[in-house]
């Protein structure tokens, strides 16, 4: 059953959660972002991931936020929302939720806070319920870095035996990792980058896409390099890469989120601020990020002015 | 206007939450088990920490847990309550809910997800809003193994200088670090153990209790060790130490919370379920923890038969 | 004056170190095991690196392996030696002596076991007073899984600034950073791959060779996936580098050394044992190590009969 | 036969190896230092640990050390020394060296370059190789900050049998484990404080004594520490305790060896160069040191003139 996975191939940015000024949900300005990425040629939105701050979120929010999204998106851009959550009924609850406001799929992190019990049999255990009562295709999600958890290639290996559970967006990095999945999953089984700082490498060992953060501020640049190497023109993609690369350190590993909201509201588009304990960047940093986005290529405002 | 700090003092377990075999609370086999633990004379209760399984529970479900302790303790037994989320405007609430329930104090878990942005200024940020908020006396929990965070000196003896924050729950076991805590901070801030594993040695650098995972199994034990330190009989603290150090790694380090609620029922109280994704312990895990608690001393019900 | 680090271009086998069964250097077999590997295409070799077990060597061994690789090589095929030690007056000494033996490079390891003061200061001070002082080219050697250590991008980008630092062996396996590295040094600061489990990746992000373990079992293998990238056939490379995976990782972080030395025999090659405290690997790792070899159609000896 | 390890009983300065300007051996000051220390009531000497930068050292500079230590102290006071190695067998050659050389027992790191393969097995394998060998008693020395490796419990225990292991200096800092491993080896079998940051808590879990960096600068009060515990007086031990965390933590964990030398030259005794890579400690550092050194009660010469 597995036919249709290849919904997931492409390029999704993980968008951020647009916060007003009295820290609350904002989602006016959403649609105006969603048609940027789109017109870009995005293959669709995930919705609450980490760059979406969805720890940060309720769950009445998070509902909120998959119906706006599924709400500007056309009824062929698929839509996936993050909805893993710390105990399997929770996460089942969320992912109910989420099919139900419109979500194509869902993107499940796993359980972390007691991450010594995660042991390969409680995560399956966790996952297979979880995709079990999915009304929707499960992408399993790698953050080792928020969560301590690392899937294991055992672990990611039984799941894709499920016939709901589809792919994996994998942030780790391990490319070596990344490969051994690939080679011990059906062809159906989808594997997308986490990080646009190993996009590339990604796809050279299996990746059909990526879910990577750097793609709300350069959508184009993604799907581009993804065509590049479709069509066997690696130099081509070699450069994007490498060319992308300082932006997408700086959004991701060195400042995270708060650098991405500033970065969008550099480009014109909507970041505002992130919830607390998250502060927002300093305004060195926001030099640096404007910087950055002009080395990348990307032009802000003041330029298009000029 | 620390005067009253006192009051943490002494021995706390930090509870279990009771669940029935539908994964629901079970809140009635709680005012038995408080009874039996305020017997044998630990100085209060800990309601939702990590033996709590408080990442698992949801709001309404926490504020449920909080008042059903309150009601089986006595007006001057203390309650403290975790009330640590993942954002300030969530943790404001739930210490506002667990206030108004009946907590006499909260602890405090620092948000975590976003590991990499919490900075010391964010995280004093952070803890700051929540003591300005809170209308009783804030606890910080420090708790690397879950957390990944291990909070800084120069963050804890600064948040020490605020006067709704009293005291520190360190998990960490990073005695010389314990010793530097209490040299930067007044003598009135309270540095309880967060593991039975050290708290002889955790006494002896300034703590004046703990909260520990062993209190639920050997209370008596625990408040007999404190209060051999206190009387300077430091052979007899040190045997206490040792004869329960096998069994607190059993069920903290080792198999963590499933075996803490494995040994309540061991013991003839309640423990009951875990909330999945944990799993239970396994058959011979649990023939273990029968060994360990006889081997502790601590009769199970068979023998108390004999 | 870089005009020659393209001698470093390609793939090099870190060859194993051979012992005889009394734990002593075993140099006879090495001159065959060599003349296998350059028939079948590699650049180079390379001796006294991590699987050359250098940390396992005396000084006055250290200079013998060199000797007798050298001799074992043509005058055009590179030796590059591994040459790190813990201060900074050994390093010097353990590269002079490798450079007058005959090495043509060496490949220096941080220092590490003072890990926590080898700042970027320290060690940038370390490796610029060895490359001051070192007659040949110095080689850049990154193996955190090691050594603790992660040189940093600063740290690297720094000292390829000195004429005499002309790339960077890195095993890390964090892409990004490799990009990272390769976008701020100059183009002729050579960049290679520590690990057949990302060697394709790597070479998409600047990479124009690689040190990688693997190399000693398929080095046709390794050298057509370099060429089929340079001759743009990404697909052909793909198939190699997930051919190849499963193996690699059995013979690098999942069993090490003595695996790769069980493959060698395995190949009808000499491996022989490893030095205690490694142990030899067991029978059944021995027999994973027959089937892995056979699935990346790797043929032993027994097979060739057949 | 462990009838005499009650000679590993009390405190050991692990001292510092002094250098001269020209980075070479300078074994004149060290008498005078090693006076210092034995005429405060320290129990003996260690050479060559991490504070002797015994990694730095060739081997016959560590054979000159030893002999030195020796013709410095009485035939009644303890040397000990560090002859920890990469291999078992150069571990074993170091181990008959110092013997030879008067060490009356020897300390022994684990080999750590291929920590990822130091499994349980190998690790005994290779202690009980170096015990068998010794014509000395070994003391393990855990220290997981520079290994990498935590020696576990089983492991421990397990080597607590041989008649030649005397015991374990435990750096790791894991009061827990410490009171685990005391529960779990023979009475005879001595557990050694690794730091002062940790003295007062390990003497309440089993320890005798300590090999502590603090020891070189505050023998006396560190054997005062040891003194008041067998005497019972937990405040007194206390107060100590928190007095020296300061300083200990700044000439550990902070700066390490080059503050301890640094401090040492601040009271007068001979600390000298440190070899690189190791950097000296900066000017504003010095300055820490001297500060603290008088806030511990330690005076210096300056203060002692005046």
């Amino acid at each position: 059953m597995h036919t249709t996975s290849r919904i997931l191939d492409g390029i999704f940015p993980p968008i951020p959660t647009p916060f007003d000024s009295n820290d609350e949900l904002a989602l006016k300005p959403l649609a105006r972002n969603i048609a940027w990425w789109t017109r870009r040629g995005v293959r669709g939105i995930v919705v609450l991931g980490s760059n979406g701050e969805s720890a940060h979120l309720s769950d009445a929010e998070r509902a909120d936020v998959v119906a706006a999204a599924r709400h500007a998106l056309s009824d062929d851009q698929p839509l996936i929302a993050g909805t893993g959550a710390m105990t399997t009924r929770h996460t089942i609850a969320l992912t109910a939720t989420a099919a139900a406001a419109g979500a194509d799929a869902v993107l499940v992190l796993p359980p972390f806070y007691y991450r010594a019990q995660m042991t390969d049999r409680a995560l399956v255990t966790h996952f297979r319920a979880v995709a079990d009562a999915s009304p929707v295709p499960v992408v399993l999600y790698n953050m080792p870095r928020c969560t301590g958890i690392d899937l294991s290639i055992d672990a990611v290996s039984t799941l894709a035996e499920h016939e709901n559970v589809w792919g994996i967006k994998d942030s780790g990095g391990n490319l070596a990792k990344m490969a051994s999945i690939h080679a011990a999953t059906p062809s159906s089984f989808r594997i997308l980058a986490g990080s646009a700082g190993f996009l590339l490498p990604a796809l050279t060992v299996g990746a059909t896409g990526g879910i990577v953060a750097l793609a709300n501020l350069a959508p184009a640049e993604c799907v581009a390099l993804v065509r590049h190497v479709l069509d066997g023109k690696l130099d081509a993609a070699r450069s994007l890469q490498l060319a992308l690369a300082p932006l997408n350190t700086a959004v991701t590993s060195e400042w995270g989120v708060p650098a991405l909201k500033a970065s969008l509201d550099l480009l014109g588009l909507y970041g505002g601020p992130v919830r607390p304990p998250l502060l927002p960047v300093e305004a060195s940093v926001r030099e640096t990020l404007r910087r950055l986005l002009v080395q990348a290529g990307l032009q802000t405002p003041e330029e298009r002015i000029l």
